[in-house]
């Protein structure tokens, strides 16, 4: 246990990493079509308000509601038409006592008309003159300007991520582009004397590089720009080189190490000579992943992940979202979506650490079961077998069978 | 209540329209940096065992593990030092009784050994000679070949969403490349007098479209190319070819009328004309989004979407999402993730309509709220400022406060 104690948890090495981190998110207009995913950077404010017209939600007829009272199917009300209210344009006409005029779901309530009748409620008495078969008060059926939104009102945060209703909330003010944080540039950088890239020829010994590519398909997701920098051959020169290009190229820099120890400590000692003020965090009390590095250098946050392809995923979607998160300026945190599972088994753990598990979800009528895949973290397939991870929090030494766990989609 | 039980519930709704679609799904091969997200077309399958060769899981020495027994801290067993093993290499010798060699994690365990015994339980006794001083057995510290697939086995069934770990999966098996579903062209045809394009100055009674632009969003999320035919005008003969522009350029039409009753006709009565068999499903008991309208013309299908943003969006989360997973040949269904969250207050509903509400999600000690966004379906920013969506089921009349619900996020 001690070995994990003297570690900090997640949150507080996220924290105190993150804190050291001071970015400025670089920002670029985009047009709406391409803008769901993205954070915007600007708070929104509406120009004007919406609707920006009273507007009928029903077909029928424009009204005084005094004009209705009392109208029933056994005594209705009579009013004379005067006219039909024109989509997308304003009626000629203000409407007076007496009269009604013929409007559509969408089209401007007239000046002096203050509700509509459905015109389901209603029959031609004869031409020019209208039933009206059911009361209707003040307002009945009309959108009022300013329901949606007032003029002036912030109506989406800056830092906000986009997402479909925003998008059409930002097309409703009549904007085409929004300015957004860009994605941000994120090197990766892999090496391991025994790692080669797919599509070539495996000799004994040899694996092909698996975490470029998890990463690369996580930093997309994210809303990064991930940039391979190759497998570096396990040279110190050639680390600190392809460091220092990376630092300079990117907003975030991650090593994904090989195995061996030999790399392992290239790896380190490369962040920590990178820039300033280098390693804050140097393993983190959570399996898998203890071996994780949290560093700045010069401004450029820095992350050195585990070699082992499941903890190298478990990790990034810890360390590598949240900090791209932040440096693309989001405020707005929404909850993340789980499902809360039973649990099949008793799942025994180390108190002191925090433990993320890959589950099968098993649908019953009860609801989910959640089914802990087993295997070790080098095995990638361990992960792909999984609908979602599952957290055992540092303060339990595990969880027993049927509890309910929460299982957060990969 | 009669109006909405003679109309098909959603998921009935959609299970008669998709039968009628019989979608051959179009494929590209990509490479794995833009597989994510993607739905492979192909199973695949291990063209080899992983891990194909015995690894070490730990820094230390191989070793015979009958050579290690009963060694202990006070009782070493001492071992002769005959070489290392190369990170990616094969040792060039066979590791016989007596003998132990220097691995590194990951690398290849030699012929003759069958353990690892890890390098803080060991120590240099003099130059050549090392102090084994804890006892392995066979197996220990070994990953052995096929632990995570077998040669032969189908690791990815076709139709299914490539996440990190699959795509970590295959670069993990040399693929540089994996077949997938072509992401399905789907048109959008906008409609209503009234409606204008966004970057216009807009005159009194018009509204900029915003049902184009959310459904871009919502398209593009579900993995389809959105293609927008613009606003037509309220013309028999502009729709008409439209419509026909689109069924022969797009996997999938979709219709955003105006809300004036004329363009809601023409949506009807061209989607209608379109092709055969046509409209399958003119109605759904659901709120909001009772007039929607699924149909197959010549095997393209095509959705009449409500005109109001907030239907419009709820109605292409139920209907365009399921069509687009069943074009690109989506099998393995992950359950969708929700919240569960407590609801603050009572709300009614009409047995035999399924009703969709928005709501807002706030944190407590005790878990999240559910606090429902009221709004006409109009105001797209009530959407906007909703965390998720909650459903009452048709067979219900309403869910009573305190009830725990389960928020879809949006």
């Amino acid at each position: 246990m001690s070995e994990f104690l003297e570690l900090l948890p997640p949150a507080q090495a996220l924290e105190s990493f993150l804190q050291h981190c001071n970015f400025v998110p670089q920002t670029e207009s985009v047009p709406l079509q391409d803008a769901v995913g993205r954070i915007v950077f600007e708070p929104i404010v509406a120009p004007f308000e919406l609707p920006s017209f009273p507007r009928s939600t029903v077909d029928g007829f424009a009204v005084r509601a005094s004009d209705t009272h009392g109208a029933s199917e056994t005594l209705p009300a009579y009013l004379n038409l005067i006219g039909e209210i024109p989509m997308g344009g304003t009626a000629d006409f203000e409407l007076t006592a007496g009269n009604c005029a013929i409007i559509h779901t969408g089209g401007m309530v007239p000046a002096g008309a203050n509700a509509v009748v459905m015109v389901e409620y209603t029959q031609e008495a004869r031409p020019g003159e209208i039933e009206i078969l059911r009361a209707v008060s003040v307002g009945t059926n009309v959108l009022q300007p300013g329901e949606d939104v007032s003029s002036g009102d912030e109506v989406i945060p800056a830092g906000t991520l986009l997402r479909p209703a925003e998008v059409g909330g930002l097309a409703a003010l009549g904007r085409t582009h929004v300015t957004v944080a860009q994605r941000p540039k994120v090197g990766i950088i892999s090496s391991g004397d025994e790692v080669i890239e797919p599509g070539n020829e495996l000799s004994p010994g040899q694996v092909f590089d698996v975490n470029s590519y998890s990463l690369h398909s996580l930093i997309t997701q994210a809303g990064g720009q991930p940039i391979s920098y190759g497998i570096l051959a396990d040279d110190a020169d050639t680390f600190k080189r392809t460091a220092e290009q990376a630092k300079n190229e990117c907003d975030l820099v991650l090593f994904t190490a090989g195995s061996s120890v030999s790399v392992r400590d290239l790896t380190a000692t490369t962040i920590d000579n990178l820039g300033q003020p280098g390693v804050i965090v140097h393993g983190v009390s959570v399996r898998p992943g203890k071996p994780t590095i949290l560093a700045v250098a010069d401004g450029i946050p820095v992350i050195g992940l585990p070699g082992n392809p499941v903890s190298a995923l478990v990790i990034a979607r810890i360390f590598v979202t949240a900090t791209l998160q932040k440096m693309m300026g989001l405020t707005t945190s929404r909850p993340r979506a789980a499902i809360p599972a039973k649990l099949t088994l008793n799942l025994p753990s180390q108190a002191g650490r925090e433990d993320w598990i890959g589950v099968k979800l098993i649908s019953t009528t009860d609801g989910y079961m959640a089914e802990p895949v087993f295997g070790k973290s080098n095995l990638i397939f361990t992960l792909a077998n999984a609908d979602g991870l599952m957290k055992i929090p540092a303060a339990a030494n595990g969880i027993p069978a049927g509890e309910l766990v929460q299982v957060e989609l990969i």
